[in-house]
C-alpha cells in the first residue's frame, strides 16, 4: 500500500458508534500500518476514545462535525444536514484530502450523498453495490445488490466488468470468472435483457472470464467469482442466503443443546465447529461497496461490532491502494473499443 | 380423505424410475389407504415391480404407454409424443378418470403438456408453480416458482390467494399469513407492479392474513407462512437458499471428519444432528406442485428416491381430497366482489 492511503470515516453512523467504529479503525490501523485516516464527528465523544486507541496515535486527523445522520432519517432530510460526519467524509473525497470514505451509517442516506456529491465514474451510466458471500470455493462477489431496480443490458456488463476488477483486486484473484444470474443456465432463457448482456459478454475482451448463465443454488456453490444480477434479484438472492445461513446456525444451537449426550458432542467438537462458523461469520463479509462513483465509498453494517468495522476499512483501503477506480475505467475502454469495432465501418466520400 | 382420490401416476419420470416410483407409491399407499392409483408406463417393467409391492395390491390400475418422455427432451418435442406415460397420465385427469397427477418427469414438458391440456382455472389468468422451503417457524410456502417472468400486479394477487390456500389445505395452517416479497419492507418500496398488488391484498377480503412486504431473510425467518413473488426472483431465491443450506450441510460434514476429537463429538451429537438433517432434508420438500390448473398437477424432483416420491404423492392427494380448486375459486370470487364493490357506481337514467 503506498504511504498517501488516506480513508475519511464516518465516526458517529452505526448502532455502536462511535466505540466500536473507533475500536475498529485501531484493528485496522494495526494490520495497516501505512494507512491515515480522517476521522468526522463529534469532538467530544471521540477525543477520549481516540486517546485510548494505541495503534491510532499520530495517524489521523479528527475534523469536528456538529451533526449526525440518524439511523432511521429518510435520504431526502439526511441531504440537508451541511455539517453532518457522513456529508463531511464524503465531501473530504470530493476535495481529494481523501480517497474513499467508510460509514457505518443510514445506508439509504449513504447511497444518495454518495451518488450527489461524488457522482458517477466517467462511462459508468449506474453505480452498484456489491457485497461478498461465503461460498463453497471461497467468497463470492455479488452485485447489484438493490442500486437498479431498473436496469438494461448495458449496465448489467457494466456491473460485471466492476465486480470482476473488485474481485481481482479485493479477493485477489488474477482472472476472476463471472456469469450472469438466471433461472436456467441455457442460452435462451431470461429476457432480452438479460440475453443482450450475455451476447456482449461473450463477444467482449473478457470473454474467457464470462462462465455464461448461473442459477441460485451456483451462489454458494462458487461455480463463479462474481455473479452478476440487477438490483432487486440480487437484494433478495442475498438475504435469503444469509436467512438460510442463519437458520441452520440458530438450528445448530439448538441441537447442541438438545441433550447431556448432544453436549457432549459439543465439547469435542468445539475446535471443528469453531472453525465453520469464522468461515460463515458475517462479520468477514461486511463491507457493501458503492461501485462506479468518484472515490471509494464502503458501507459497513449498521450493526457492527469493532471487527466488522475494520474489515470494512481493509476493503476500503485494498481499494484505494489498488486505484480501483483506474482499473474499471481500463477494463471500460477495452469493452467499448470491442464494441466499436463490431460496427459496420461507413466509408465517407465528402 | 374420501373414497374417490384417484391419482394418475407417471411411472416413467425421474432419474430412478420406474423403481423409485413404484416403492414411493407403495410408501404413500400405506400411509393412505384409501387412495387409488391408475399407473402410466412400460408394462413390461412396471408388472414385476407392482408385484412386489405389498401395500398397492388391489389399489391400481396399469395402462401401458409406448413412449417415454426423456429427461432432456425439448417440451416443444414432448408434446408430440401422444402415447407417452406422461401425456396420458394428464389426459386421465382432463378426462376424468384421476383428479390428480403426479410425475418426477421432465419438468418443461410437464409444464407445457399441463398447460396446454389442462388450462387454466376460470378466473386464473397464469398458473403458478409453488414449493415448500423449511424455516424457524415450521414451512413455508413461495410462489411463483419460474412459470411466470411476465407479470402484473393481478398475477401477484392471484398467486396470493393460491399459496394461501395451498397452506391451508397441504401445511394445515387455518388462517396463513401472507406477504410479498420485496427489497425494503416500508410502503414504498418495489416497483408499481408490488405497490399496486399490496394495495389491492391489503383493501381485500384477505387483508387479515397479509403482512405486507417481506425481505429476502424473512423467508428462512418464517416471518409469514406463504411468500409471493414472481417467477424469476422466486426461482432465484428457492435455488439460492437451497444451495445456502447444501454449503452448511456440505462444511459441517467436513468439520465432522476434521480429527479425532471432532469424530468423537459427532459419535455424541449424532442423534441430535440426525433430528436436524431431517428438518432440513430436501426430501420433505420435494413436490413443486402446479397452481391454478383445472387439475390437481405435483412435480416430484426428477432425482427423488422413493420417500421424496411419497411425499409427492401425498401432497397431490391432500389437494385433491380437499377439493383444493373449488376453493381457489371460493377466494377469488371473494376478492372479485371486493374489487368491484370499490369501484364508483355508475347510475343509468337511461
Amino acid at each position: 500500500m503506498s504511504q498517501s492511503s488516506k480513508l475519511a470515516v464516518d465516526a458517529m453512523g452505526g448502532d455502536h458508534a462511535p466505540d466500536a467504529i473507533i475500536a475498529g479503525l485501531d484493528v485496522a490501523a494495526e494490520r495497516q500500518p501505512r494507512a491515515f485516516f480522517i476521522i468526522f464527528g463529534d469532538e467530544a465523544r471521540l477525543i477520549p476514545l481516540l486517546a485510548a486507541a494505541k495503534h491510532l496515535a499520530g495517524r489521523y486527523e479528527l475534523r469536528h462535525c456538529s451533526e449526525t445522520v440518524a439511523g432511521d432519517m429518510k435520504p431526502t432530510v439526511a441531504l440537508r444536514l451541511r455539517d453532518s460526519s457522513m456529508r463531511r467524509a464524503i465531501d473530504a473525497v470530493l476535495a481529494g484530502d481523501a480517497q474513499g470514505v467508510v460509514s457505518a451509517g443510514n445506508t439509504g442516506a449513504l447511497l444518495a450523498l454518495s451518488k450527489i456529491v461524488l457522482k458517477s465514474l466517467k462511462g459508468i451510466d449506474r453505480p452498484a453495490m456489491a457485497a461478498t458471500a461465503p461460498s463453497a470455493k471461497g467468497d463470492v462477489v455479488m452485485l447489484d445488490l438493490g442500486l437498479n431496480v431498473v436496469y438494461d443490458a448495458r449496465n448489467l456488463v457494466e456491473f460485471a466488468l466492476m465486480g470482476m476488477i473488485f474481485a481481482r483486486i479485493v479477493l485477489g484473484l488474477p482472472s476472476p470468472s463471472f456469469g450472469l444470474l438466471n433461472i436456467g443456465s441455457e442460452e435462451g432463457k431470461g429476457d432480452d435483457t438479460l440475453r443482450n448482456a450475455a451476447a456482449t459478454l461473450r463477444d467482449g475482451p473478457f470473454s474467457e472470464q464470462f462462465y455464461g448463465f448461473v442459477e441460485g443454488h451456483d451462489i454458494a456453490a462458487g461455480t463463479v467469482d462474481v455473479v452478476v444480477t440487477d438490483g432487486f434479484t440480487g437484494n433478495v438472492a442475498l438475504k435469503t442466503g444469509e436467512g438460510a445461513l442463519k437458520l441452520v446456525g440458530d438450528l445448530l444451537r439448538r441441537v447442541f443443546n438438545a441433550g447431556p449426550l448432544a453436549k457432549m458432542g459439543y465439547i469435542f467438537a468445539r475446535g471443528a465447529l469453531k472453525r465453520l462458523k469464522e468461515t460463515l461469520d458475517p462479520r468477514r463479509y461486511n463491507g457493501a461497496v458503492l461501485l462506479g462513483l468518484n472515490g471509494v465509498v464502503v458501507k459497513s453494517h449498521g450493526g457492527t461490532d469493532a471487527l466488522g468495522f475494520a474489515h470494512a476499512v481493509d476493503v476500503a483501503l485494498d481499494m484505494v491502494a489498488h486505484d480501483f477506480n483506474s482499473h474499471i475505467a481500463d477494463a471500460l475502454a477495452a469493452m467499448d473499443r470491442a464494441i466499436l469495432s463490431d460496427e459496420p465501418v461507413i466509408h465517407s466520400n465528402g
